[in-house]
């Protein structure tokens, strides 16, 4: 565990050491929860987005994209069930003025049973040796058992409470398990209220015209509004899916685990529309389909699982979530749900707009179902990120901090590198880049030894460094030296680019999901 | 004039029709100047960001890019003036309840003047046919003269009250020149007063602790607050460019004219930090480049212009428009600022952090002066669209609806189309697809006559079409069909890449900026 947040607390900070991500307005000391993608984080950032466009919308015939703009009709929201039920359930202590998720307080008091019973179960390990036979320890100890099923009781008791709208319950079952304001240790409670979780604005002028507007909190809805405009014009053959990339915001009490969950955030969303029945034989293409793409960037295939949802939100009919290893544990990375004909028929009901479609095969009319794919695109830059961020120790005893970002994500290609800042080196060098620069993203660096711009690259997770030297006044060759396995090879300076192309192009990348 | 309205009313119709850019939220009926760009708009504006990324980031080594976040901490708004200054002066008519910006009022009553100046003088042209002398017309004669003085005098005093927040005077202007409500005829006017544009929003649950915030409406600020993050981080060295692409707000009361002005759009805005005293020169540069890289996309260089600032906002020495020819006339497009320390400065008063760059060649700290680059995305998108969208008479008499945008910018590089659905022509058609994905956005077609999918693609502005027919199966040959000169070529398949590589490469048409 230690282990773990040390690895988290050196991604946090190389990220803002090497231009990554920086706290959103620092100089006026932050504002919880949002952060600015820096000069490298952009990149890699659009990189990310680039790599997931090409992938749904380019090599797709049957998806198109879509940019709906984040401000939306307020019935939008309504139709969404957003206005009515996207709320987290807030206690307040009244000794501490703090303010909690009310199923955040009684999770922690949960997981704390569930330590317990794994500290017993690892005292019991270290007892029995070999001989230990996990499995059988946690199904008859009583200690350990009863630490569970009490944690199963209460996870149980708050889940039937916030379903069924008790909160009063979800207060006395704070009450009875004798919680305390983790900051104050008071066990002085308000009641439980629900509280929306999206950002309000207003629209226009005066006070009596004002229009309430939500930033929006999911992209989907926009591309559901949009659904019948997208079919006819594009005259669209179902099954076909609209994709959109853009931002969210959600008014979240606890944010936390950097871009893990911050208040403003980036979706990437396809919607996937099929005909009615066909749903779970999509559901299970676009699971199967998300997860190689995933596993297409090389991070290791054990860094994946499925989590298949039992409990199922009130839209869908099946519901899985790709997890990731996360620094802090597998969480999740994307969503695929099978949502049934709800949203467009929500639509139907609160526009007074027939949402059908006429299939010609079937020569019908239909309200579609839709599968959707949801990636948080903060969120696979943190998977990207901090699963690329390694400290090596080398054969001398040494140590490297290597970014090994897939190169077709790495903000920067190559780094040119005159060996010394004279003799007509700086000039040759700044030539390869201008040559190379319509293509590629590179740098140039003529500061400090190669060893240590070599390094810095390394940092950044530059794939190439080229190094011009003396020998290529003579022959017009370079070293090129590669970030990973810092090997160097001497290639003709016309070589360059198709190397650097063949190792970073988006095409050779996209061919390992297939 | 109504040839130009008529115009921009086929603009609108074209960008819905063929799946550009929708009303947002169409099926409640829409929210007002807010819109979406749809599947073939969503691409056709991806390009456009791309392409100015491509030219000032990638091809600039000392620029770098950024991407802050919409919300920041309100500081930020105060440091900027946009909270005590970002206002439109706004007065209701007592009797129909509407409401509008005073000075719109007063411009639209200035305008009249002027168009009864115009009607006189195209009345004395009509009277003297060739010998008619404009010039000497408009300062000779009587009626015109008056309209034109009067103009001036009314747009000076409101100028002049607005300047010094005499809010009063604008009223009695107002009431002088007996302007009415356009809606109900009503002279009946409320005060005149301070509208903020920025939208609110609040940040947290608790009405206590809740923080104000701001959409941003600019994304300039976002790199000032960011300014000595990226310096150091990226070890810049003056003159160095920050970029940046993002979504800003406004709560405009009357927003109109389609794309043009939306309460939410999108800027593509660089930050140049140069030595005070050099900020002329880099501003002259600024100019000249921003301009060039307009003109490579072809859209006819008598299309833009400079309109040079006279009056400057309080942050700038110098600023000029890069104007464009829209279907309403010349109008911004990009506005070029030399921003001098003003932002920076009133960041490190605001923070009390220090914003200074310290130049090893003149071994001292200093503010640096700024040169700003701000194009809005939607108004170069509208100016793109607009000016591509023509109507064709050809040789036989017949029209055509051609979308002659820039290749580079084309949603769709190619369409392949089977001649026929039967012997095997689709398949080989979808071959040359599966070839061509990996590079191009591309589309298949079987759909109808050739003539009317020639069409078709023609008005979506699809660079090339490539037909599949029976001597295909016999040669592996395609007719390549272009959309402009509607000229076909018999060509190889195996050409097809890079030829369509050569005419839609960005890398071709910023070497026309050159």
């Amino acid at each position: 565990m230690a282990k773990q947040e040390d690895i988290f607390k050196n991604v946090i900070s190389h990220a803002k050491e090497y231009g990554f991500i920086f706290p959103s307005s620092e100089i006026y000391d932050g504002l919880s929860a949002v952060y600015d993608y820096a000069q490298n984080g952009v990149e890699l950032k659009k990189n990310i987005r680039e790599y997931w466009w090409r992938a749904m919308v380019q090599m797709h015939e049957n998806i198109v994209g879509l940019d709906a703009a984040i401000l939306m009709h307020p019935t939008t929201w309504k139709a969404s069930g957003h206005v009515d039920a996207f709320n987290d359930p807030l206690i307040d202590n009244k000794d501490s003025k703090k303010r909690y998720r009310a199923d955040v307080l009684i999770e922690d008091y949960a997981e704390k049973l569930n330590q317990k019973a794994e500290k017993e179960i690892e005292k019991a390990r270290a007892r029995f040796g070999e001989a230990f036979d996990e499995q059988q320890y946690r199904t008859t100890n009583p200690r350990v058992m009863e630490y569970l099923s009490k944690k199963k009781e209460i996870l149980e008791r708050m889940a039937k409470s916030l379903d069924s709208g008790d909160l009063d319950d979800v207060k006395a079952l704070i009450e009875e398990l004798e919680i305390a304001c983790p900051e104050s240790g008071s066990k002085n409670w308000t009641e439980v209220r629900q509280f929306n979780l999206m950002f309000g604005t207003k629209l226009g002028a005066s006070a009596e015209n004002a229009m309430d507007l939500y930033l929006r909190p999911e992209t989907a809805q926009g591309i559901f509004v949009n659904f019948l405009n997208v079919q006819k014009t594009g005259r669209m053959k179902i099954p076909f899916g609209i994709a959109q990339t853009g931002k969210a915001f959600r008014n979240e009490i606890v944010a936390r685990q950097f871009i893990f969950r911050m208040r403003e955030f980036e979706q990437m969303e396809m919607q996937f529309f099929v005909k009615p029945g066909e749903e779970i034989k999509w559901y299970e293409y676009w699971k199967e389909t998300r997860l190689k793409w995933h596993q297409s960037l090389g991070l290791g295939n054990e860094n994946y699982r499925f989590h298949d949802h039992e409990k199922l939100a009130h839209y869908a009919n099946a519901a899985a979530d790709i997890e990731f290893n996360f620094p802090f544990g597998f969480k999740e990375l994307e969503g695929i749900h099978s949502r049934t004909d709800f949203d467009l028929k929500a639509h139907e009901q609160y526009s007074g707009k027939k949402l059908q479609y006429f299939d010609t095969e079937e020569n019908k009319n239909y309200v579609p179902y839709v599968v959707e794919t949801s990636v948080g695109l903060d969120r696979m830059f943190l998977a990207v990120f901090s699963k690329s961020l390694v400290e090596e120790t080398l054969e001398d005893g040494t140590t490297r901090t290597v970014l090994r970002l897939p190169s077709v994500l790495a903000p920067t290609k190559a780094a040119v590198l005159p060996l010394v800042k004279k003799d007509g080196l700086p000039e040759i060098a700044k030539q390869i880049i201008d040559d190379l620069k319509w293509e590629f993203n590179v740098t140039y660096d003529e500061k400090d030894a190669v060893g240590r711009r070599y390094r810095r690259q390394d940092a950044l997770g530059t794939p190439f460094c080229i190094t011009v030297d003396h020998q290529t006044i003579e022959d017009q060759t370079v070293t090129l030296r590669h970030r990973d396995s810092m090997m160097q090879d001497r290639v003709k300076i016309d070589a360059l680019r198709d190397i650097i192309n063949e190792n970073v192009s988006v095409k050779n990348w996209l061919l390992k999901a297939k």
